[in-house]
């Protein structure tokens, strides 16, 4: 009885707003009726090929309406959706296809190819997104009855899986479920005071839990989701000037290349509402000073469904927020004990954003749920007034962020001592002044060889994501050391 | 790691917003953190008490700032709130106090009496509520601590028992949990919007789910609750004048009542933005002809933590609006299929919001969860946009709704057949001008007796709460009958 599930909000939607334009997509759009009606329409589709509760389906795609349509097949067919970074290089993507082996994966037509490369290393039903498309209106009828056949999900029930936290070297699925991207969506909403006026400028990719949960808060309060393909100045100044936008998703370097369009280009954003993300202080002033749009500054990851901490950024500068209102956390030190106010401590998180844990990792889950909390591996401040300070990764869950991404430096270690020139490396977060955080090598070269600093990019490049090939190299003699591994902080203070 | 309490929402006000104001009553204030200390008073006064979880304690007050401390406190020991309707009579409180055996009962000094009363036929601890009050300020730094003590409450731990329901003479004690509370607020702060700047005058009895579901919302989202006793027209418009309240809940007569005030006073009630509750199309009508705030209108039951349908009056004037955020809902027929759009049948509901079932009663619960579903007993009729239509109750849930109380023809019959005079009665609702709903007994005496109207009103008014009495009687010669049972539908017919 008290079963909930992602399909009964698109039902909800098609019964109290039929008419009411739900996404956009260039000259398309889409009612809640119509989107509902496609939902059946792909539930059918995607049931016929075998797809069923706890089934997972991938799709690797740019931001498409599509997007939309599967998620809420899946969620009417209890199934899970694996949404892929199209940024991850062929190996990444063979190693997740690997780990949840989805029954099919749906591609848009930029990466059908690399998605028969997928298929060659491991065997997976490959399927064009369009195919998720009702295209006669005329056989809309037939979908219109019952929802009779629909999965009922209880809280647990996984929805969805994002690959992330690749803190050994490779990903790790963290799976969320009905409830934790419901409540998810719902703290937003009440937070930001969401309403079915409000339109989200989809910008972020889907596939990362920001981009998402702005997604689905504003879907869920009945508003509507205007769908780019991906981050581009022009089409978002564009597109929020024709559509009156209230809400954009920003990471750097998004809100600086934004704002440089919009200063020299004629435009009108006056409806501009929010922008949620994260961008250094000084850029969320000028950019409050220009545009009469509050930014909401937040701390969250995958695991936490979206935001542990959100607040209009400027209540306090520098600051990621005050605690959101389905969250619970507290700073924990080294022995599980709550730090004093103003110390730093790990960020631990209970509550029904907490996901379900990772996917086919039962030993990593026990220790990151241990005593009854989520264990971020994020550090973090508190002030007497209840606002956190992020103060960087645990030294065991180092991590780089450039530009909203999540680069590991295990990930980008590996790959460089493939290099067969390379003895020792260690990888680092460095200030960057276009996407916030650079990633820099500190190699130790082997006796006598000789390298370009480019050369090594290049190889990295080659391996993995590009955006996790390091910015910055710098060879020297010997790294420093402590208990017989390389001392990450003094390497960072010599070098960073 | 998922789980969270109305504790935490107590908690996490304090954390964000610890200096604002959180309670008013008369003359005094409290924060959102003196309410969080009153609460941890108020928990190790009950646990020194023996109050541990899954423990009842009710609470027989009027409307006081002492329900909300008590009621976190509660949430915080895992315990179970029981709210008594301090109009209930004696015979009727000592059936629900047997019933759910409560560790003590809370009273003020206007129920201390009959609280001796209760307890002389049935044991149980009385407690002043002013014993939850913290009296010294000094003394809150020791309360400042820790939360390490706090029980965790899952998605269905109890948190309060409402008694309704009294189909079959007696009430239901309605179990609702703490994700239910939680939800129903969740769905009140998305469908109307409201922030941490609204402020809920609490006229509605807290021991009702409209006036607990408002005031929680409000509380949760970071507004403020302004407390009276109990409804009085003068006081409302008064503080929402001085107090800018933006918030009434109103069932009638309030509204009329209050616009009867407002027109012949000197009042400024522009602050009010919303009026939830019930009401004709005329007088809501006319309510925003005068003030410039919206109606919402509903549908909903103790039993689903709040609203099923929750909507602008003026949207579909006469419906009881649109299917809430966090609730399903169908029409079912008499053998559970749904019925066509447009026809009758009985509202089924399933999501966050249904309730736990009803306390110790098992074979109950298994008929009205039949089939994935909460069978309200309410009747009603979908529109083809969504509106619902309510159409009474089930002929066996007969229900009469003077002013929002519940009074269930059941429980009357049962007093008036204890009248020696008495042979037969059937009690209806009727319209009445200012309830909304009135009670009329249709009587058959036995031979010989004669009887006046106003003593067997008297007669009544003396077992059961008072508001429970007929305002109508009518002696009649028999009543019709339909397989050996009265026809009631006849008896509205005849009598109506």
């Amino acid at each position: 009885m008290r079963m909930h599930s992602l399909y009964d909000v698109y039902v909800r939607n098609d019964n109290v707003s039929k008419d009411t334009i739900a996404l956009m997509e260039g000259d398309e759009t889409c009612t809640f009726h119509e989107l509902h009606t496609s939902v059946l329409h792909a539930a059918e589709f995607l049931s016929k090929r075998g797809v069923a509760r706890g089934d997972r389906v991938a799709i690797l795609s740019m931001n498409r309406l599509e997007f939309f349509i599967l998620l809420g097949a899946l969620a009417r067919l209890g199934a899970i959706m694996v949404p892929l970074n199209w940024r991850l290089s062929l190996g990444e993507l063979v190693y997740i296809i690997g780990d949840c082996l989805p029954k099919c994966l749906f591609t848009d037509a930029k990466h059908s190819e690399i998605a028969k490369k997928i298929q060659q290393k491991c065997p997976v039903e490959i399927n064009d997104i369009n195919e998720l498309r009702l295209k006669e209106q005329t056989d809309a009828t037939r979908y219109s009855a019952s929802d009779s056949e629909a999965v009922l999900a209880v809280a647990d029930t996984p929805l969805c899986i994002i690959y992330t936290a690749a803190v050994e070297g490779h990903p790790r699925g963290a799976v969320l479920s009905h409830s934790n991207l419901i409540a998810a969506s719902l703290q937003v909403i009440t937070s930001m005071g969401l309403s079915a006026k409000d339109v989200n400028l989809n910008m972020l990719p889907l596939f990362h839990i920001t981009g998402l949960n702005l997604a689905l808060a504003v879907m869920q309060v009945g508003g509507r989701n205007v769908i780019i393909e991906k981050f581009d100045e022009q089409k978002v100044l564009e597109i929020t000037t024709s559509e009156k936008v209230t809400l954009w998703g920003s990471f750097p370097p998004i809100l600086t290349r934004c704002m440089a369009e919009f200063t020299g280009g004629n435009y009108d954003i006056s409806s501009l509402k929010y922008v949620v993300g994260l961008d250094g202080p000084e850029m969320i002033s000028s950019f409050e000073e220009k545009v009469d749009a509050k930014f909401w500054i937040l701390y969250g990851q995958s695991e936490t469904s979206g935001f542990v901490t959100f607040s209009e950024a400027s209540k306090k500068l520098g600051s990621a927020g005050q605690q959101g209102c389905l969250v619970t956390f507290c700073l924990l030190d080294e022995y599980g004990v709550t730090v004093k106010t103003g110390e730093t401590g790990e960020i631990a998180v209970r509550g029904p954003l907490v996901f379900q844990g990772y996917w086919n990792l039962e030993a990593v889950n026990e220790k990151t749920f241990r005593q009854g909390w989520h264990h971020t591996g994020d550090l973090g401040q508190l002030d007497t007034n209840g606002y956190l300070y992020f103060k960087g990764r645990k030294p065991e869950k180092e991590l780089i962020k450039p530009g909203g991404e999540n680069v590991y430096p295990a990930e980008v270690e590996t790959v460089i001592l493939e290099h067969k020139g390379v003895k020792a490396v260690c990888v680092i977060g460095v200030p960057d002044p276009k996407f916030g955080e650079g990633i820099k090598a500190v190699c130790v070269l082997n006796a006598g060889v000789e390298l370009e600093k480019k050369e090594l990019i290049e190889f990295v490049a080659g391996r993995i994501a590009r955006y996790k090939k390091p910015q910055y190299v710098e060879f020297v003699a010997s790294l420093p050391q402590q208990n017989e591994m390389i001392d990450r902080n003094k390497v960072k203070e010599l070098w960073g």
